[in-house]
């Protein structure tokens, strides 16, 4: 793993077509990522060095988005000291309610900051938000974007 | 840990209070069984090791009781190739409705059987069941069990 | 009957293009079983018959689909003392939330071990799990299947 | 079981507190009624010989009130071909919502008649309105008692 | 308005190819009936109308389909003595869980007997069986119903 | 009926206790209303006898208060052709959802302004904004109410 | 802005189709209006803007359409002493659930008057209604209007 | 305002009990914080300039926490280029599902991470997380904080 500062890790390859919105605001914005496919319950362990190494590396952020009874973002925030973004993604016939619940309703002691069901772009601009706290040309180019935002 | 053929994982303290209705029942049905608190988000590495412990002592069942974003059963189903009975719990305002879905809605390849909010009494129940599939003896029981049910 | 150990009972035919992935799985690990269609409520004593034939048969582990007000694996769990599988299958405008609820709310003292909505697929390994609490030969099976579905 | 016309099967002890209620409206018509404790779960054969002994006795309409996981009525539809009444009851956390769609949702060919949540007295006026379109004394008392409540 | 023994009100034109599956069954069964487009809420009166004119005419049961916040099976019950089927209908995003509740959650005193959402071919067999608990002609026939969906 | 400006319809005595608080606003604007209590289904004729004395006289807003299966304030929308404000009650286990539904999914072509579930206090104040469309003494009193709320 | 009665704006370009619908009807009643798109989130400033002028300019009636978390009734019934009607959209895969009750659920002081998922047609109706309370020729139109719809 | 890096919003007095949960979590890890009261319906713009002077102040996470049709996260979130946390609170009849969709469904462009409902500690420690991405003092305190969580 390179010397990134934002892991985005999806549950299974079927969740990249979403997870990839995360991935494009990151480039956007110029900042640094990778990009994983590893599972809370098909390769646990696999998930569990990802994070270890993406830490050790000077990681700041991940994002995790997964579907059904979505498991990933609370599995790396178990593991993880700083910021965790959970991106439900709305798989199954339930839509995504299912995602919604596992992966927001944390215990008290593990957050997950969660965002909109499906909602990888908001997960992406939630990372660049938290890294321009301590980098005033991210927080410039965020200010730009929403007056772009504003335009359209 | 002993060599028994059940384990029971409560997330926390507090689950306690339902979660002994099911080695109530493996005491009645004289099957030995240990209980442990460990959490998949405050303490996941020591839920995985007394996975694999029970696991390499000849543990054949595991019940596993959270509730919130009740991730305890998946988290064990990840690492235990035996069955895995999750109790979804009604701690919280939304009455163990993100409880049901966390724990029910596990993707293809990792089941967890699920039984009702709160049904650790039949959790218990279940964890008989399939241990009677390989001993006539608890079988007799549950038979009796049934008939005793149907009396009262 | 034949002398299986693994009956599937699926509510209507309708439901069997989802139900054969419970037979896939049990095919994939070698372990017999029937496929049946039998409803709780359109045939109810013939549910009641297999159910107690498969029973005298020597059959282990019974897996019950069906959606709406699926009541197949509770009628079923009723009968049978032995585990009982339920799938909630999503067909009908509620998407299998009614199916879910029907089949995973059973009352104290007769357990339902339910998989998620459509999970047929996961409800054989439970089966195959459930065997293999008895069985070293499968248990060696499932740690590779584990093994496989993590390096997918 | 005497030549009554309407049977009130609750599934549990702690049920008839609310079943109660559609008795006191059948005594309040003067219609004869019969009320009984009976399982789809734990008394499952039971059940089946009380519906059967009802419709051979001559019995009209069956009420039949549960919660969670809520057969029951399901149960006796499947062997009773006239009205079947379902009372979803409200007991565990989800409030009726289960015993609301295992009551109500059941599959084409199959009715049965649902009241509101906890809807007992409905299930009464509901089962004199059945005996009323061939009694016309009946209807005048179904009359009677809308004017009654319109004056409350 | 002819002198039937069943009235089916549709609330509108669009909910007629699901109530028709009411129609089939009454004619299947030999039972007359008649079939009417009348809305609660764009043709008030010319419901209460309606409802009167059958129960003048000797009318016995009535029907009633409605979508969204369904009140027609409510205002129907409100005006007439006898039994009232209530069809929740799928219209609209919903999907007919709004026209459940409002259709089902009738006040005390004031039954709708409810079937499944879209559940118009219940709704039909329920009207015969209510007739049926005067006519053993009719019984007759729903018991050998109940063989021939057993057969199917 | 005196000559009132805005109507308010209770379903029954038992919600008085929530609705007073849309006559306490009501007073405190200085404007006129009545209240009564009036069911859609205990009362049917009553309520739309009450609506169209009310219009007659002159009324200008009915706002109508139910639970349940709430159709109180529909049934008065289909006979009222000015504005229909609609207070979803909690009554029931169903904590309001169902009053909600009944009360807001309304068809197109007869609207009620629906707030939230108990929220008869909003149902005044929305009363007081449509009459202050044409009454600019009460629209500076909204004003200040507006200025009286950031103050507290 | 030009000095028109009523305002209709809409959460983003994609919510117009449906937003249109509130516009045909009170065209239909000759009623004039305006027509914008600007968002709670986005054009948080412009929104404030469009409603203080809109309200100098004399205007009376602001329906607001929004889907997802939809604040924008709300937004604008914080700055608008007059009434405020909105319009849920079922953008997303929740079906305009999570637009509901942002729309309707309201703190005590600041009513939003609600119509049903997607009503926009029913909520230019109300604003009709609304203005008709002081304008004889608009409710002499509502009357027909009503007279029409029941004919279709 | 003082130059604190958090700033904790609350809707309402009543919030503050648990609310208050975020602020003892900053104490404990020593982040300066200020705690204010500031409503998106009722005070508007003095949330709009609290938000203003906070982040020309120099602040860096904003916590809003609110229930019922909660907009105080978006409202602050669509003013605000640095992380805003959502935390949904349960006051009301529908326990919080209002102000979790409300907080979390946020549209594309416009992110608010969202804890669980009634998550204020976690709100809290999400904020810590965020300030320890350019901290490395904070993130060993989050890491012992971790740690003591294990040993609890």
């Amino acid at each position: 793993m390179k010397n990134t500062k934002v892991l985005i890790i999806s549950a299974s390859e079927s969740d990249l077509s979403v997870m990839n919105n995360a991935g494009k605001i990151l480039e956007e914005f110029g900042v640094e990522y990778e990009m994983v496919v590893s599972s809370a319950h098909r390769t646990p362990e696999r998930t569990v060095d990802l994070v270890k190494k993406f830490h050790n590396g000077g990681g700041k952020v991940i994002i995790a988005g997964a579907g059904l009874a979505a498991h990933l973002a609370g599995a790396v925030a178990a593991r993880f000291p700083l910021p965790v973004i959970g991106v439900p993604l709305s798989s199954g016939v339930l839509e995504g309610t299912d995602a919604l619940l596992a992966t927001m309703q944390m215990p008290p002691g593990v957050p997950v900051a969660t965002v909109a069901i499906n909602g990888a772009k908001n997960a992406g601009i939630l990372a660049v938000q938290i890294l321009a706290t301590s980098d005033s040309n991210l927080e410039e180019k965020l200010i730009e974007y929403k007056q772009k935002l504003a335009k359209q």
